[in-house]
């Protein structure tokens, strides 16, 4: 999207929040900071974003989010290192993928300099909210929801867009196992899996909790046709490593083209960690784990960041990992949040320094 | 779901707006009646079924069914016939698919009594926006919602159930053709196509857009795997007639199981039409249109009631049907309605009476 000229209105809240929030004891996306960004689609434009206080929405009960599902988002966090500069971490990556599943769920594209100029002066006013040290985060939940009125299945012509921001540490207190999909499935190729429309998350939480029944947390998905290969988990990407050697899948229409899991195969080859890129059979992961060649699993995401997995089920029968001391993912996990804390040098260019307004 | 003693609560409005509409220029889905059903979901039960004016609803920003499609619906039509008696069309037939699809999608099971009871309650209060004639009905639209506030993606321990109804004609106006998917697809094995979810409908909109670039209304949907089969349209099931047999595809977990499509069945089968329900091959409809032998196609769906459909798409060459004077779709549309609107004799058991209170 090209630059827009869309002044951004703020209003301050006058009475905060932070004060009766638990900061030592936060539960993952439950409690929120004080502003929100929000800003309406209608007569073909993006109108008037607002910085205001944190506050509930009014909707008709037709409009077409509640029927027709047309609503995406994305996931972000932004960091404070010990001099108090609050960092993103490739901000712009989300936010292109912010306008992937916008286009395959027909939504209107936002505009990349009003959602970062937008975001920037939230980060600002809220910026007591983000604290400092390891694991430490504000969670950054923008999304987009269809909000023209009426029920018949078509692209809406009105929509808004919201930022709204969540203290976070991790995302999985606990051990983490995981169940290979042999029976339901995620995404479809040719459907919607690559663009974090919300429907592919609500589908997932009837077999996640078949799973959970189990004393599994997640589900790493298999392909639809054949549940040979494995592909991701509901909020993942996931690694595997083999011997030396790492292997995730390859992104796909059905997989997230997850911005740790791209930070992690360029870390790992920095690193001098072999990584490989392609389709993982089940087979083969079962094999190379009743031969204890199966030295890990974990996923990566922004949420979870990097979580080693414990085990995994296939097929009924239940597999452990190892408990490494010199694990892939802690090595990894440390280098990774080097860079987003600002301990170590930007290599890459992946830290966004927030600009003080 | 067993019976529950919930009462129910109504609080009528003070203005109708039924003054305002016009009832002769329709468009599908755009005017709401004057009540509207709600039922909340929370502490482990449903609670305070009410019935009160239609308007808008609040929610929190980061309530889960903006972020995780945690949402079902529902579709079934009320008719009025001669007596000013209001019938629905096997009601039970969609309460039991509402709750089939809630299953899915994790979302607790709304009692079929509550549902009935508060529907009739609701029909009566807003009978005067039934019209009588046949094509005139009150589209009904029971939804579930996603209410928990929280950002991590897990079922939502609160719902909101709602009921709105709008006045209908037509949903179709104009000639339809559809396009043959061969490229992107609705629903995966172990999806949850079979299920109203609010997510499929969304998903849908973006290839529907690149559809209509090319002069179709609709798409017929293909198997994921292979696009070689054909499925079902976003809003309807499909029928292929060739020669003076009737072809419909088998539900399974990816197909919806149209009241609409296992009512023409029935009917074909009693007005001694030959149908069969089995896959169907792309390439022998192809086939079967270039050999002249491709009578008619039509789609079936309590919106669209029984919808001829002129022409098709497939691999970039595009088809025409002939126009049948007798053709099976107004056969059974005849067939369909006399029996909805109470003109025929209700032999299957199928029309319900609402109670007047
Ligand atoms: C389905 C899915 N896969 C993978 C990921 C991980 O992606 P990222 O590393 O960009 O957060 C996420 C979370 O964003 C996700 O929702
Ligand atoms: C995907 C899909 N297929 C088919 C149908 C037709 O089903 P029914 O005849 O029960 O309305 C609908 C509409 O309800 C639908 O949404």
């Amino acid at each position: 999207m090209k630059n827009t000229p869309l002044a951004i209105d703020v209003i301050e809240t006058k009475t905060s929040n932070i004060d009766s929030v638990d900061f030592d004891n936060l539960v993952f996306g439950n409690v929120f900071a004080d502003h929100m960004m929000e800003c309406d689609y209608h007569d073909g434009q993006w109108q008037n974003p607002t910085i205001k206080p944190y506050g509930p929405i009014q909707l008709d009960p037709s409009a077409k989010v509640f029927h027709y599902g047309q609503a995406i988002f994305e996931g972000m966090k932004a960091f404070k290192d010990d001099d108090d500069q609050v960092w993103l971490f490739r901000p712009v990556a989300n936010i292109e993928r912010f306008n992937k599943s916008s286009q395959r769920l027909a939504i209107p594209e936002f505009p990349q300099d009003v959602f970062l100029e937008g975001l920037e002066a939230l980060l600002n006013l809220d910026r007591d909210w983000i604290k400092k040290g390891f694991g430490n985060s504000l969670y950054i939940r923008p999304f987009v929801i269809a909000t023209e009125k009426g029920v018949s299945a078509s692209p809406s012509k009105s929509y808004k867009f919201m930022i709204i921001c969540s203290p976070a540490k991790s995302y999985y207190s606990g051990e983490v196992r995981v169940f290979f999909a042999d029976k339901f499935s995620r995404a479809a190729d040719g459907g919607v899996g690559y663009a974090k429309a919300a429907g592919n998350y609500g589908a997932q939480f009837y077999p996640t909790n078949l799973a959970k029944e189990e004393g599994y947390q997640q589900i790493v998905w298999t392909d639809a046709n054949s549940h040979e290969y494995l592909e991701e988990a509901g909020t993942m990407n996931i690694f595997f490593r083999v011997g030396d050697k790492l292997i995730t899948a390859p992104t796909s229409d059905r997989i997230l083209d997850g911005v740790t899991r791209k930070s992690v195969l360029t870390l790992a080859e920095e690193l001098g960690i072999e990584a490989e890129v392609r389709r993982i059979k089940v087979s083969e992961i079962v094999e190379a784990a009743e031969k204890g060649e199966l030295k890990e699993i974990f996923g990566s995401g922004t949420a979870a960041t990097i979580n080693p997995v414990r085990g995994f089920g296939n097929k009924g029968k239940k597999y452990e990992l190892p408990q490494l001391e010199d694990s892939y993912a802690s090595l990894l996990k440390q280098k990774l949040m080097e860079i987003q804390y600002n301990k170590a040098e930007d290599k890459f260019g992946w830290r966004y320094a927030v600009k003080k307004n």
